[in-house]
């Protein structure tokens, strides 16, 4: 008899090469192969129950009731793993993040890597890795690559059953440190989801996309040979791309607010004068700042006398999602 | 005799649709066509004496002797045109800006708006508005702009011959204001001539360009029609793209401050509450805010509001380059 309760843990992850636009928004396959780096302190912990008692899925998120698009999303998700296992059985999942909701960390990667992880566990289904990274990336694209441990790539494949990530380094390949700024947001974000349905609209999105393998292979090879200097110009130019496209797709995305700029330009005024720190933003107004350990105190404290930076999350290269 | 001295003033003009990048650099011959238009409080004025006597070309600026690449611009212009005359006599060049050096207002178009016109006249040539265009446009591409009255085009062309200005609408024609937010920056900027050379050096520069027709062609219907909304939705998209291929070269160009991103969402915020009201930017952190006349006090006020704000400029819609 299978066990019907489970619970993981997953780290939201920090794309070095990004991802933004799918070529198919219900599978989430998406327009470009993608690297990413699991972000070890911060965590969702998801534990699942499923119960023929529960006449429809619950879905409470740091103690709160969920409903809505919030836990519609959970549902259809659900209802995919349910599809493999070819059951109906409702459920109740239970979710919480230890960083802060609302300082615009992205969550949906570790929720739903801890989540498929927890239900496929509970239903007593046994899958590879690799299947759990493409059932984690129907959730959520990006949860692909929450799976797999360290440093990942996302394949961007050539359908459902080639587009998962795999490990391409382990966390402790190389001592870089991500220091996340956490910038006061005037304006409310527009969500992944949406924006990845316009990303076609930007008349760049296309040379992105097929600039994309060569900005992969950058990448992979100065990770892989702990070049710091590599590492920096890549991810710095493949954020760029992503937030110009951003902000020439119709209607226009602006993530950046002013203190967003002011980091932007510090990073690379201390890079000039000999300090490995590099800047990447996701879907929002935080800058993640990489650097290698022996910078980080430095770089905290630089970051956290700039105006507007409220707070400074400090993430080492985590592991992949598991049950627990 | 022809007479050996002239007097000419000249506007600032600021592009609706950009120029950005050159086919040809010595020629400046630009890749994608463009629509601007002259402010008419902001002025250049330049007097020029030609004279046997001088053993080379001296150039004030604002009262102040100039020397190394500054001179070296204005003896290069002088030479072209020296050239058309078939003369070697060397010239006394007088230049005042009424508006404040170093706010980051581009003068060089003016400046060689107006050192064109004097010199042609103090030389005794006669010489046709199309030929002064394409005459100013040798020393800085835009100045063939400021040679035309009102709002003008600046036609691509294939060659020196067919790539110069023309006006598409006399300054009474609209009664649009410009409010410059000057910006503080924290950073020097990298000049324009230098920025056009790296254009190309973004992929996303050559999509620019393909596409610069049609926007060109929108924001010329826009004007003739005095549709706001329309030039809004198009000056902002064209700025963006701009600024985004500047982002996206190699080296990255980030002429925004983070007051340019407060200013630039403010904007869009207030033209949603139906202020008419819509930003562009050039090669640098100050913003231009475009509005209908009825909305300028209200504009200004918001304006001055916004910190990182120095001061606010006010400009109508202005004349071309003339004798005095």
């Amino acid at each position: 008899m299978s066990p019907n309760t489970a619970t993981a843990i997953a780290h939201p992850n920090i794309a070095f090469i990004k991802y933004w636009g799918n070529r198919d928004q219900t599978l989430r396959l998406p327009e470009n192969g993608s690297i990413s780096m699991n972000l070890e302190e911060l965590t969702t912990r998801t534990r699942i129950t499923f119960d023929q008692a529960f006449s429809s899925d619950i879905f409470d998120l740091n103690g709160l009731r969920q409903s809505g698009p919030a836990l519609q999303r959970v549902v259809t998700h659900l209802n995919v793993i349910r599809g493999i296992r070819g059951i109906a059985t409702r459920a109740h999942v239970m979710s919480e993040n230890n960083f802060p909701i609302g300082a615009g960390i992205a969550s949906s990667a570790s929720a739903f890597a801890a989540l498929t992880v927890a239900a496929v566990n509970a239903m007593g289904l046994e899958m590879s890795e690799k299947d759990l990274s493409r059932l984690a990336r129907r959730g959520s694209g990006s949860a692909c690559r929450s799976i797999p441990t360290g440093f990942t790539e996302w394949y961007r494949g050539n359908s459902d059953m080639d587009s998962f990530a795999v490990s391409i380094a382990k966390p402790n390949h190389w001592d870089l440190v991500d220091c996340i700024a956490v910038v006061a947001a005037a304006h409310k974000k527009t969500g992944s989801s949406e924006g990845h349905k316009i990303a076609s609209s930007s008349l760049f999105q296309a040379v992105r996309v097929a600039d994309a393998d060569r900005r992969i292979d950058r990448c992979r090879d100065a990770l892989l040979a702990r070049d710091f200097d590599a590492l920096a110009e890549i991810i710095e130019e493949d954020s760029n791309m992503m937030h110009t496209v951003m902000m020439t797709s119709r209607p226009a995305l602006f993530y950046w607010e002013p203190a967003t700029i002011e980091i932007m330009k510090a990073v690379q005024t201390w890079r000039k004068t000999g300090i490995p720190a590099a800047y990447t933003i996701d879907a929002g107004p935080n800058v993640h700042i990489f650097c290698e350990s022996k910078a980080l105190e430095n770089v905290k404290h630089r970051l956290a006398s700039i105006p507007g930076v409220k707070e400074v999350l400090v993430a080492h290269p985590g592991s992949g999602a598991k049950i627990v």
